[in-house]
């Protein structure tokens, strides 16, 4: 990105400040940082297409398999939902807002292409029901198998981090107050620790969610011969579902769980965000932030912002309202399928799609990010850091207990 | 909207059901029920264009009238963003995704048409902080307002039927089970008392907000002298700010109290969707839901569901956690502005496009319910729901004192 | 308090620190920061009994007025209310756990005094349901009332500070970075501001619940002749509530809304508790929090926490969880009374507990808050503060636009 | 218990209703309904004593093993332990509310008893920041284990239930309308499902957090050559934390994660709480809730009210509520001990004592709930419950696609 206003003859502007960084942030932090105040937001069944199609051609090949539909057919809906997916993959497979969903999207161009005959077969033995559960799974688990990846990167940036600064000296706070004398190895390592806790959550979401509902139909079953294992085989789960019911009164408790554990991770980037912001404030001047990193003002000529790091606190308060959201829908309604479902869905792929991004970025921060050995050395000198390991030397030499030579040291402090 | 698939024949399908109903949903209920399915999100800034334009108007007006920039540079200012305002309107001024927000995009305009010179000082004694949060006060107020006016719609149809239906007996519930006997006057007025605080709240709002924040510039004023007065008569607020650092500190309060009142608002409107849902069940069978505000099953031929109503619930889940990320965000920052309070503009934002619409559907849908006088009248025959009034008769006539009398009635039914 | 363990002969010890400071917290702290960790938890009904006993006394009139029951009878029924005001007052009237509340504890008394003739006589022409709604009713203005109190000390106290240090100059941050230079009186005054608008709405509750819920009785009213103005005014209420079943089915919105305005104020004081936090940090220095306000360490001796600001940023984690919960109870019940409702009571006494002494405890610490001119003094000379002001300067000076000179600075600034 | 008021000359009353009940409830629900009505909470550090004294013992142990304290002091300390444990045991080991908490307890009443010389000494190398932590993750760990053995039971229950009603037809519902025919053996199962999923959660619960925090001390270490393995296995964990800083900061964490697992519990008994307060309405009639689960009405003498039932969902919101509250506490804050995560004791604690007998209540409803085949019987011939297999027979036979005959048989209904 070039600077765009370097002198007065300049014809554009791409924004209002950067003249005073040495790098400019690339196109991926501008984006993180302008959100969505000039980003279109696509329909959210756009997520869906390609699992869509997935579920469709597994529950083809079964009705064949069972013998519900006849070979014949069953290839030419096959033959059909492999075009849709080319069209999806060039990108030319668009929703029609005037069909509800995904899935009327998809039975719709069947119908419309191989006739009623054909494309009006395919939704036999099934229901919207357990097909937008199943997409949705399929959605989720891919969704949660990225953010275990990129949950391995940050913590191998972590690991980096304590091992290259493991040695180097730093004021450990209790109570926002400069308490005893640690190193940027246990600081870095703690971050990683917590992180590594929930790269745990992720991978056990897996298993407990790793069933196929399709086949669960209305919640009810069907009266259709079906063969639920094989559809789950073919999709790539660990098993079937094995009760109808559950899977459709409970959509979206699978993403739930997944917000839980969103949420719990951007908690400890929110902390480690927060501890950033502080620690390269010029009061404290003990990292810098990579200049493309940060934003600067519309009108203050000196300002670089760390805004990132800013926007990842909020994208925490927004994780906490969407599992709360998330909690409540459907919480207090008869057993079944209930509308009030649907909405899980709007709920955890904006999270997903916010929260996403969060972890690449902090990552690629923390590779750049650069440590004032030289200032967190005077620092270590300050604010009585050692007198807790001196007061620890004193009761190994002198006998007393801890009780009076803590008190005894507090006495030579009262003054100030 | 026609019945798209009556003959094996049908070229095409919008949606997987309807055979069976009597009136099929207008758009209006399609587009509400498939939220954001197939549907795009425009860039959240778009909503803020005719409001950046206004704040940018009144802003070069009072620069202009101060002398801090000359008449005539002014007058190019103005036609400018009178410009905007045209392609705006026309709908031809897009966001470009390059450029961070609409304010930039908005600056940008009249600098690559007019030159820095010129379009270059148009930010003078101001800073994207008092900008946006003035922006957003107005569209708040707009939001606000309409939200009003649709309140006293709806107001207006409860008024109706409790008028419509004053005397009509029905069974008054208390803890889910039969209580006493009630009219369907006395609920339909509940209901409307209900959402009458709601709207007074609304009204409050106002009165609290309607203030210009303009002039804050980054929170901490400038050396110009600006007319913080006469921006904010120019802009229809009944007065300034009085403070630079507090409204620009609480960005997105105004926002998390409207919040607070839509999620109150949303609530009643919950209840209210709660009890017609039972209602229309056939297990009660005291009200009958227009068919066109129902929709149907992909697979069930029968079903008539009540979607409507049931995303009204969900809509109130999101509601909660909207205003519960709107509180936190920003909860426990240093004074000044902070980033993280962009986020609270989306949250709003979707907040207000998923509820406003579902004042205006229960309203529409309040209109054509049908209440089954004959079914209620059974009803009310059953489950001893006169053994209160007829307890309070014995009281008044044999002297006995109410928990004596009670406790002989209650013995008289241990039996079931 | 003394200093519990000055030599090893002490006998006994009532905390584990404070031999550095120059003078301890009062009990009044050491309540507020050792929260309920040595401290029991009163039935919450107890809060009740006052409020029970004058709804019984209205009603007890009200009922004679009307000829409901003797004057005799009444006579007697207020002498045993009287009776038990006295106990309660002495703290001699305790519940009793084998009777379910404070509502049958009461009636109880009666009938075991005065007989079942007499003291069964007082619930005629009630319920539970309207007693506790009127109960909760009258508790909550008392509270509301309070706090609106203890804000006007708070706002005077800002107010001061203020008018102290109205020209002292301060760092203004923008972005937890330093933006220009303001005056301590723009930041105590921001702060003021939001407080003010919080009491704002507190005051604006009031005019919305100020209405008695009595005579309501299940939510479907009674066949008594009775007199629901008489014990409105009896009770202080501006006026009765209109209609019987809105406030027994919105039990508790009264609170809810009430949790809002905590909630929100609590965030303002979060976020001025947070920057007391680190304004006091070593690394600011700008001001010093007093001695008695602050914990020491059971093992660091040099330490004083901010407890009470930390504390202050929990209760409002606290606050915005309750303000959940008390939305999200009876969001999506049927219209009548839901037992579900007997929750909000403990949500909104925790949460009027945990917060009332909150604002107490702030102001008292702003009184004795000690500023250092002179490290705010050094660090306005740093950090690039008075660059915006600069700028405006040559501005007006060059003729150039913003654009361009703000361009031509930041270029002067970016090899740092 | 009696039947308190059954003639006039009745002398007390312990609730006003109960005449009608076959059989009135017990103690323990009538405890669970009365909530915190009338009842004290003990100070919440109580709950602590034993762990603390586990915690110190151990602790004491390692020091001497360590020869940090000599083995004749470690005799003394560890005789006074024992000897507030067997106090503690008696119920005479009470709270001084002088003394900030529990550790500051235990300690005081070590050195009143031994002397500073010897008391003085339990606390080396370590702080209370790693001790709260300790003692809070062995009260985690068996409040943990207690869930999950409470849900077996409550597995067991709908096991039976399912075995023993497997064949019995019921409606399905979707959206709260009449779906198709299924049995109770698929509904009961249903929730058993869901329920076994929360087990599972619960159990990889302890799988994350079966780790020992003591030697975190300060959240810095010690000078000290302390074992923290010893320890870990002394008191019965896993393993210690491998870090000393994470624990510490991160207190409260494995409340959060508890509380998010009892919040989807909680969600489930909510659904079943629900499900259940429809299918026992006059309306339904599908089961009959047992009298003794049930509570009255001050006034109706026919009301038998599923107070239970509803307190379950009204504890679910709670729980909502208090999750929200773990996750925001701490969540933006500097890296190291904060004492905003003391409030999160209180919230779990809170949480747990309101949940866990939850489990249990509704494990003893369940046993006792009586099914009626008949009104279900009834409820199986209504509302085109067949329709759907019908459909299903009809492409069978009939040779047409699912959308033709669907639409075929939807037009036989448009009638109604």
């Amino acid at each position: 990105m070039t600077n765009q206003i370097q002198n007065p003859n300049v014809k554009s502007i791409q924004k209002l400040w950067g003249g005073n960084f040495s790098k400019l942030p690339s196109q991926k932090i501008i984006d993180f940082t302008s959100g969505w105040d000039v980003k279109l937001k696509k329909p959210y069944d756009e997520r869906l297409i390609p699992y869509d199609i997935a579920v469709n051609l597994a529950h083809c090949k079964m009705l064949a398999k069972q013998g519900i539909i006849s070979q014949t057919i069953a290839g030419k809906l096959i033959k059909g939902l492999n075009e849709i997916k080319k069209l999806y993959n060039q990108g030319k497979f668009k929703l029609d807002p005037a069909k509800e969903d995904a899935h009327t999207n998809v039975e719709a161009y069947l119908i419309e292409k191989y006739g009623i005959d054909i494309g009006g077969r395919l939704h036999t033995a099934r229901s919207r029901n357990d097909q937008i559960a199943c997409d949705m799974r399929l959605y989720l688990k891919d969704a949660n198998n990225k953010i275990v990846q990129d949950l391995s990167k940050l913590i191998a940036v972590l690991s980096k981090l304590k091992v290259k600064h493991n040695k180097v000296q730093a004021p450990g706070f209790t109570h926002h107050r400069p308490a005893v004398l640690t190193t940027l190895g246990v600081i870095f390592d703690s971050f990683k620790q917590s992180v590594k806790r929930d790269q745990d959550r992720f991978k056990s979401w897996l298993k407990i969610y790793d069933k196929s509902p399709l086949g669960s139909v209305t919640g009810y079953g069907t009266s259709f011969n079906i063969d639920r294992k094989f559809t789950a085989k073919e999709l790539g789960f660990a098993q079937a579902e094995e009760n109808t019911l559950d899977p459709i009164t409970n959509r979206g408790e699978d993403a739930t769980a997944l917000a839980f554990n969103i949420a719990m991770l951007m908690k400890h980037l929110s902390q480690l965000a927060q501890t950033l912001i502080l620690w390269s404030m010029p009061q404290f001047n003990y990292a810098r932030l990579p200049d493309q990193f940060c934003t600067g003002s519309s009108i203050m000529p000196h300002k670089k912002n760390p805004d990132v790091l800013e926007i990842i606190k909020a994208k925490t308060a927004m994780a906490f309202g969407a599992l709360n959201s998330l909690l409540i829908i459907n919480s207090s309604n008869l057993i079944g399928y209930n509308r009030d479902t649907q909405w899980t869905k709007y709920l955890i792929m904006d999270l997903i799609d916010e929260t996403d991004p969060a972890i690449s970025v902090i990552s690629d921060l923390l590779v750049l990010i650069r440590i004032n050995k030289k200032d967190l050395a005077i620092a270590c000198q300050r604010d009585n850091l050692d007198i807790t390991f001196k007061m620890e030397r004193e009761i190994r030499q002198n006998g007393q207990s801890l009780r009076e030579v803590k008190r005894k040291i507090e006495q030579t402090l009262t003054n100030n």
